[in-house]
């Protein structure tokens, strides 16, 4: 397979290939690209430097596979213009998500939906993919009514930049100096940060948005009550999520640990007594979405977990990557030609 | 008035002693109290060194007002021998709030508590304190039905050795070198840990009951349905929560704002246009509990909402102070004496 990736130098651009590797994706080539701004810089897959390439439409020609992982605009710009010439875009940006000509996948959940694509893929928000891989099998044995969500997000979402202002900001804080807010609005050192992405007039985050809207539609549930706040904590990798769900019927802590012990990429880390459950930290640079600390609400019906995955992993260039595989076993590739 | 200070030179105690001086609080003589390992040790209060003094019995003999925050098994062996020496005793502790002779105040709420003692009054657990000042005020326009509240605490609430453990253990990760959890049962440098207190059999936390249980009696509401998930954070001080509330009568955002605007002890911070919510740095050292990021719930009736509050001010040192205040102010003694 030709395979071109957009977005190459970025922190998730360097996971793609690095999961791309791992997995041993069957690529023969590889195209590299990026905005003029990191073109000329190298990548290295599979042991050989690459030099990436300034992103062209011709550049596209050929290609089998297109990762995308440039943000909104690019995603908006150049999409079209590969799947046009013949490639599958995989896209890990908010452009094409709630499109309805756009299958939204998360593999372990509705890898059906590969199938009905346009040339292009939207791989969901980070946040989303870790919920919706655990609510799956749960909804499948007890009818999910509705969830909510409270997020506690790494920085590596917001890519490079966020990464050395949590560095410099937390040195700052431990040994005296100037903090910097660049990249957030407030300090995230020894911080949490209320906020991912523009509030709207209702009040509501962006990335709240996409936990409500990304889950129903990856869900094929559009009637669930979904609640979701969205934070941002001083955490390098990895996000963490206490989630609430409530389903049709009863369905008991025991009853949805074994659900889950069975269940397509979930891990399940639940020994209160000896103080195992997730974190972001033990997820660092793995594949999994763990969770543990499954119980019964105190106040009503539902249950409560906690929901642990590397964003970078399957909340970004491992869920990307397997969407390339469903499309490599399928035989699938773009309809519209 | 003579006030005795158990737990003098503890992170709550010293933050006392500064609530009392800041806030002019009538004190004839301190008499600073410590357990064996800590006696001998001098604190400062209004510009003079105090000597710690090993607890004894016989030093609560014409002591008005006792202070306690040394941790529940001293409260249960001291409280009730400063209370039968005619001490009205304010405890911090965990240790007497459930117990149906003692009230459980937090002066913007339930004030009138305050007035039904037997020489013991308990100070709420600081998680919950914050929750309740902001939840009573619309609880009383529109019929509080329940709530869930998502915590992210600091170490502080869990004294100074955890301030030293996520100092230590960032500089660690950021410099290279070896981390040490004493304290946590993980590393808490960025990183969450979604557990505070033991874990109980249905998988709860002794934290998420404390505001489970605790913000029912405060409130005097004891059919309320109550969820929480209580999570360690890498900040130093000020406690964050996710709060959705849900209300017999619609409120709306606006009407929530306006009401809170006038209630005690609150601050609103809320215009996320211009990226205005509060955080846990902007609350340290200050004594409001300040809420913003109000919304309606997408799923669902109710209201969202983000509360913030510096947890060794508000959620310990001064609700204890404001407690002892309104000793005085109603010339309230021991009744069992």
């Amino acid at each position: 397979m030709r395979v071109a990736l957009l977005g190459a130098t970025g922190l998730v651009g360097r996971e793609m290939l690095l999961t791309l590797e791992q997995r041993r994706f069957p690529i023969s080539d590889l195209v590299p690209l990026a905005s003029s701004r990191s073109a000329g810089k190298k990548v290295t897959f599979a042991g050989n430097d690459h030099e990436v390439l300034e992103v062209r439409a011709d550049l596209f020609d050929g290609v089998d596979i297109a990762l995308f992982s440039a943000g909104g605009n690019a995603s908006r710009e150049w999409a079209p213009e590969a799947a046009k010439r013949g490639a599958v875009v995989v896209d890990n940006s908010s452009a094409w998500r709630m499109d309805p000509e756009v299958p939204l996948v998360v593999p372990e959940v509705n890898p059906e939906a590969a199938g009905f694509h346009k040339g292009i893929i939207a791989n969901p928000n980070c946040a989303t993919i870790q919920a919706v891989v655990v609510l799956k099998p749960l909804h499948d044995a007890a009818g999910l009514t509705g969830f909510s969500a409270v997020t506690f997000q790494s920085v590596s979402g917001t890519g490079k930049a966020a990464l050395e202002e949590l560095s410099a900001n937390s040195l700052a804080r431990l040994e005296g100096g100037r903090s910097k807010t660049t990249v957030y609005p407030h300090d995230i050192a020894f911080n949490v940060i209320p906020q991912i992405g523009g509030i709207d007039g209702d009040g509501v985050s962006e990335e709240e948005w996409k936990m409500v809207r990304e889950s129903k539609k990856i869900l094929s549930l559009p009637e669930i009550q979904v609640n979701c706040t969205a934070a941002r904590v001083p955490v390098f990798r990895g996000h963490s999520e206490a989630v609430t769900a409530i389903f049709e019927k009863d369905l008991s802590p025991s009853d949805a640990r074994r659900i889950l012990e069975g269940a397509p990429g979930v891990m399940v880390v639940d020994e209160p007594g000896s103080n195992a459950y997730p974190t972001a930290r033990d997820a660092e640079g793995s594949d999994g979405v763990y969770v543990g600390r499954i119980r019964r609400c105190t106040g009503g019906p539902g249950l409560m977990m906690w929901i642990v995955s590397d964003n970078l992993r399957k909340g970004a260039a491992l869920n990307a990557v397997q969407i390339a595989e469903l499309l490599v076993s399928r035989g699938e590739r773009n309809k519209m030609v």
